[in-house]
């Protein structure tokens, strides 16, 4: 049986989103038409002011409501340092870790030429020019530890090495609190090729 | 860290969605804005066309784009059968089965009187109305198999009686396909309760 057609184009366009299939379609849809038609008219308002208001802000490519973001435009933050990340989520969690007062900038995306993202998809010249201010000493290129990630990271610090500033990659090994016997095999002979001296780690921890 | 106010607002719209939370509300949030604005716009323009002209078909409550519904109006059902169901949804599934040819009645819920749905809530004048039509002969109660479901269909039946005709139920037991060892001890001990001798089984074949 057919859905009459506005009902029908409601479940196509619930469909549309990323892991909703048929089924959780129906019940979204289903559910804002008899139970909740103010959330549902909340929902059509957000996602058009969102579409209307929602930009990039012209430095970090962050989302902003302006031509520069936040965090870009907060003067408490640290210019010295830039952080190299492939989406907003990623900043969000980054942020909410509180162990980064630098700047930032968002790829929206990583380098994938079977996916036709090259460097302009990934706003290569938007970060050059970035790192090309005086203030910026360091970029930590902190992409995924994905084939396409690590891609990423070595295309975007010979860039850095270009403008001879300091590129550094985050840490990858044994998450905290990871047992060891749980943790992944790749994870793990990272965690081996990658480890460092005690001293050495504990002048880090200093 | 807070996100700026139009995308917080967005994410609130989402996280009201049934089954959506914080994470989810996000990964939506930046997946429309991010790689599928058309869809959003789609999302935001669907739901404002189905909020303004899906309404309730004013003789079986069922999601209807005019005064009467697809199924009342057409011209090929039997109107001597009426099924009483729970949702919009259980109208779907039914007709999808393709072993019903009659007219519907949708409750859009149970009786509940703890959350407040009694009788008005589920449209049980309408139904009375409904029922009365010298043309319905037979009410199939197919409501679910729950606590709730069974008083409703309690509740229901005697509404039929009232007026002289037959109520019926449909069968609850061990589903088609379902193995013995899998199913649940309320199921098995119902099926076991709801025995048929053979004999009326296969009449009921044929």
């Amino acid at each position: 049986m057919q859905f009459s057609p506005r009902l029908q184009q409601l479940l196509q366009a619930f469909r549309r989103l990323p892991g909703v299939g048929g089924k959780t379609a129906q019940r979204l849809a289903f559910h804002v038409l008899e139970h909740d038609r103010d959330g549902a008219r909340a929902l059509a308002e957000a996602l058009q002011a969102a579409l209307r208001d929602v930009v990039r802000c012209s430095r970090c490519r962050m989302f902003a409501e302006a031509e520069v973001c936040g965090i870009c435009s907060g003067p408490t933050r640290d210019s010295s340092t830039l952080c190299v990340v492939e989406s907003p989520a990623d900043v969000m969690a980054i942020e909410d870790s509180a162990s980064f007062r630098g700047m930032y900038f968002v790829l929206h995306g990583r380098l994938s030429p079977l996916d036709g993202i090259g460097p302009a998809e990934i706003g290569a010249e938007q970060f050059a020019s970035a790192i090309a201010a005086p203030a910026v000493r360091e970029v930590i290129l902190a992409t995924s530890a994905t084939v396409e990630g690590e891609a990423t990271a070595a295309y975007l610090a010979s860039l850095v090495r270009e403008q001879g500033k300091r590129a550094t990659r985050i840490a990858h090994g044994v998450p905290i609190g990871g047992e060891l016997e749980y943790v992944d095999s790749s994870t793990l002979s990272r965690a081996i090729a990658g480890r460092v001296t005690v001293e050495q780690a504990s002048r880090d921890r200093a």
